[in-house]
């Protein structure tokens, strides 16, 4: 097992976000005229200049591990991996969620991790684990940080203090299987530091959810992420062929065939486990040749029924795209699918859906023209190149607008969710519905805006985008709209997460979501393997 | 929840096996002078006759449940669905592997189950299971009783009696949702009967292991099980999109969506619990339209080494059929893909390989062109349509054909495994290794013949099939080849069983297969939903 690599290059493939906004600094958004006038006209929101915050003006309880514990975690990781420094704390406080944005504008004191470590092996890891669970530290695993269900909390519950736990040193490409197109990632790397070791071998993993640039192979396998090529690729689950987790009670090491009858899938209860079950150190995953070919292609429905109903031909037919989405009339009125021209007229009317195909030159083609035929047949016009292209463009960057409009003074925020194809209609109406009355009862009608980005054989799932003013206390606000949402989902049929996680701020509803022996076997699991209930405390497992 | 159907249709739906053979008694199998040259010459099989065997004449252990006991269950289910006939205990003494028939074939004292029960709802099922934890009645959940591994053996351990569940009464087609091609079927529904209920609505489940015409849908989900077309319509795990199971400790309901990031995926933890965990009595499975077009093709490669790139470059280039085989040199030598004409000589050299496309017209006639030309690029000859058809007809019929044998003093049995493709001639070889010492060090060289049914991206299945003479005690020794069979498995890097489950034969290797913290969260599973471990002791968790 070896597993180690250099501090440099640690910081050069795991890149660190801002800790008040998305991403890097450079690709901060300034809203045009455009978004301006619709925030205005539509919404009501009264424009603002927010300057500039300071992260050293932030206040963060002070770090409650003590010199002693610090030197006893220095010991296991050495003294560089271990701080308590303000800005390495503040930059694990939270996620990036709109919440979490909001809270980080607070000035009064702030809550963070109490100390980050950043272990370089896997014995390391174990020694943390046993020396939290003697002295009162909950543990939470951190990766990229992009969490938007509150799974970086530093919540405390029973225990004195909470170390985050980042996991950016495991870096490497462990090994790839050629022949078996499978390879040997890293938790900590993140995802383009993947493909870039991947394609020097001609390899692509084929993973792109909008959080790519910054999350990590372990995030995403701690969070059953889902990535905008799901349709062709997969779910970041099907993708894993298997996992090596370290937890308090030992090492789980799974998935020793590409399929087995031997008992349950013990990497499906571990996939999605949020770091409440174990610390992802290694994740086994399919991977194919990068692809020759790529044909991405714009199309326009009447409506939202049509497209939907051409979408689930398309899939139940067999003739499957990559990239498979539909933005509903409201999202494509305001151009945001590829949202440079949000605002812009050159799309009008109709619903805008997006196909990619990818793979060798031959097997592109004949998709391509099967696909258009399904299409066709089922209300589509042909928009040409350049939609895909412009989407494709702008496919990481909605979080980058998203902290523009936060600093307007608007609110806006992202939920999803997912049902069969004969439930979607339903649940689509049930969610806008709950979201534009309790938005409305505050005062504050939003724009609520919905797409289909997955879809499967038996249903799809439902992207929401809202906006609207933000009144006094937007966190309230919103937390009320949040509520009303999610209760609409459970009452609908829906799931109450496609591909964000449960976090905080799902796991009011998981006793709905999987009934009360649901829960009891969580509890069952984690007692199991965290008999001290260290890791990641009040997250996931209600 | 409608799922009550009436005695007679549960009859008809769940057709029982003979106690001492594999099936149908009027499909009973006459070995050819091919066949018996062959046991003779290659094998030094002194060819015997065996006479019939008589139900009446098998000595069971008297039933172990009470008068008062009987009255109970009785008063649960109704007294006609409460039985401790001989017949209807022997019907349910084990499964259908070798090591069960040659055991029924004992002049001592069998065990068996004491008492059947037939429920029919799931409060039934609910309170029998309560009345067994609190009167120490072990229970074994039983389907369509074709288990291979020992999955229904009645293993006492603690308990002072072994109830046997049956759930054939749970039989009907509960709700089919057209647009999202979602069918919830009872657990107690076979093969045959699942089909032609979806059938009459003009939908297929695409579901056929060679049990089909007996197993069960909750025995399919139990055991994890891949049918012949997996290749196309995915292993039955990946069919599931729900289940409901009944446990002592509750009922559970999974699966809100087609795919969901809500935490663990505790389906996958009930998929392939072989009823240790609760009792199956709801599977909501993906099912399609009835494909208007099926194409199959035979192919000769010049070898299996040949053929097993072929269907690696096949199914990763993503044209892939919905029934992929490959039989090796000595499977293709005796003719044993299409075994009506074993011993004949139409197929010599090479390996045979089988493929099916289906579909629409279009759909098919496009993938199998794409097909050919990978395959023809790889190696295959094209032996048109007729192998295909062969192994077709008989696809269902090789237990009949090792029963057989038994009877004419031969030893025939199965085995399986699976591995990533780079490592599949290292395993291959090393079973084969096994197989060959074991049984020659025995004084019975045998015939080892192997055949790849199950592709993934990533790797394949690997299906062994061993005939030799038998010695004096059988039983002993499959057993040591058996065990020759599995440690080599485990050392080679596979899995010890890719689709027949785990039950009591496979249990030693689980430690092996899925490591000590593994078998704790299996445990600790158990104890949560059974704490009396009434449900299947012995099974499965080591």
């Amino acid at each position: 097992m070896s597993n180690e690599r250099s501090e440099d290059q640690a910081v050069l493939t795991a890149p660190p976000m801002k800790w008040d906004a998305w991403g890097a600094p450079e690709k901060r958004k300034v809203l045009s005229d455009g978004i301006k006038g619709l925030l205005r006209q539509a919404l009501g929101v009264t424009i603002r200049e927010t300057p500039d915050r300071v992260a050293a003006n932030v206040v963060l309880a002070p770090s409650a591990v003590s010199e002693g514990q610090l030197a006893a975690l220095a010991g296991i990781v050495g003294e560089k991996f271990c701080s308590t420094e303000h800005d390495d704390r503040l930059l694990r406080a939270g996620g990036k969620s709109t919440l979490d944005m909001l809270r980080r504008r607070s000035t009064e004191t702030q809550n963070a991790p109490d100390v980050v470590v950043t272990p370089g092996t896997e014995a390391e890891v174990t020694e943390i684990l046993g020396y939290c669970a003697d002295n009162s530290i909950a543990v939470v695993p951190f990766g990229g940080g992009t969490s938007v269900v509150g799974g970086l909390d530093p919540v405390r519950e029973k225990f004195d203090a909470v170390l985050s736990l980042d996991l950016r040193r495991f870096d490497s490409l462990i090994d790839l299987d050629i022949d078996s197109g499978i390879a040997t990632l890293g938790a900590g790397l993140s995802g383009p530091a993947a493909e870039e070791l991947l394609g020097a071998r001609g390899f692509s993993l084929g993973h792109f959810p909008q959080s790519f640039m910054f999350a990590t192979i372990g995030g995403f396998a701690a969070t059953r992420s889902s990535g905008q090529a799901s349709a062709g690729y997969g779910r970041f689950e099907d993708m894993v062929q298997g996992l090596r987790v370290v937890t308090p009670a030992g090492i789980l090491d799974t998935g020793r065939a590409p399929a087995s009858a031997a008992g349950p899938d013990l990497g499906e209860l571990f996939v999605g486990s949020e770091g409440t079950l174990g610390v992802i150190t290694q994740v086994r995953v399919q991977v194919h040749p990068v692809p020759e070919s790529v044909v991405r292609e714009g199309w326009r429905f009447p409506d939202f029924e049509t497209g939907a109903a051409a979408l689930r031909a398309l899939r139940q037919e067999g003739a499957v795209p990559t990239v498979l989405r539909l933005s509903d009339e409201a999202e494509t009125g305001v151009n945001l699918a590829t949202h440079d021209k949000i605002g812009d007229e050159t799309v009008t009317g109709g619903c805008l859906a997006i196909t990619t195909f990818e793979g060798t030159a031959e097997h592109t083609a004949e998709r391509v023209a099967e696909a258009r035929t399904v299409l066709q047949a089922n209300g589509a016009t042909s928009l040409g190149e350049e939609p895909g292209n412009g989407w494709e463009h702008g496919r990481y960057d909605a979080p980058y607008l998203r902290d523009a409009l936060l600093d307007a003074g608007a609110l806006a925020e992202t939920l999803e969710t997912a049902t069969r194809w004969g439930n979607l209609a339903t649940l689509r109406a049930a969610v806008t519905t709950a979201l534009t009355e309790s938005l409305s009862g505050q005062g504050t009608p939003p724009l609520v805006l919905c797409h289909i980005s997955h879809t499967y054989a038996t249903g799809a799932s439902l992207y929401f985008t809202i906006v609207c003013a933000q009144n006094d206390d937007p966190i309230a606000q919103w937390s009320k709209a949040k509520t009303a949402a999610g209760d609409a989902i459970i009452a609908a049929g829906g799931t109450i997460t496609h591909h964000h996680a449960v976090g905080v701020d799902h796991r009011p509803w998981m006793r709905d979501e999987i009934g009360d022996l649901g829960v009891t076997v969580l509890r069952a699991v984690k007692n199991a393997v965290d008999p001290a209930g260290i890791l990641n405390p009040g997250k996931l497992i209600p």
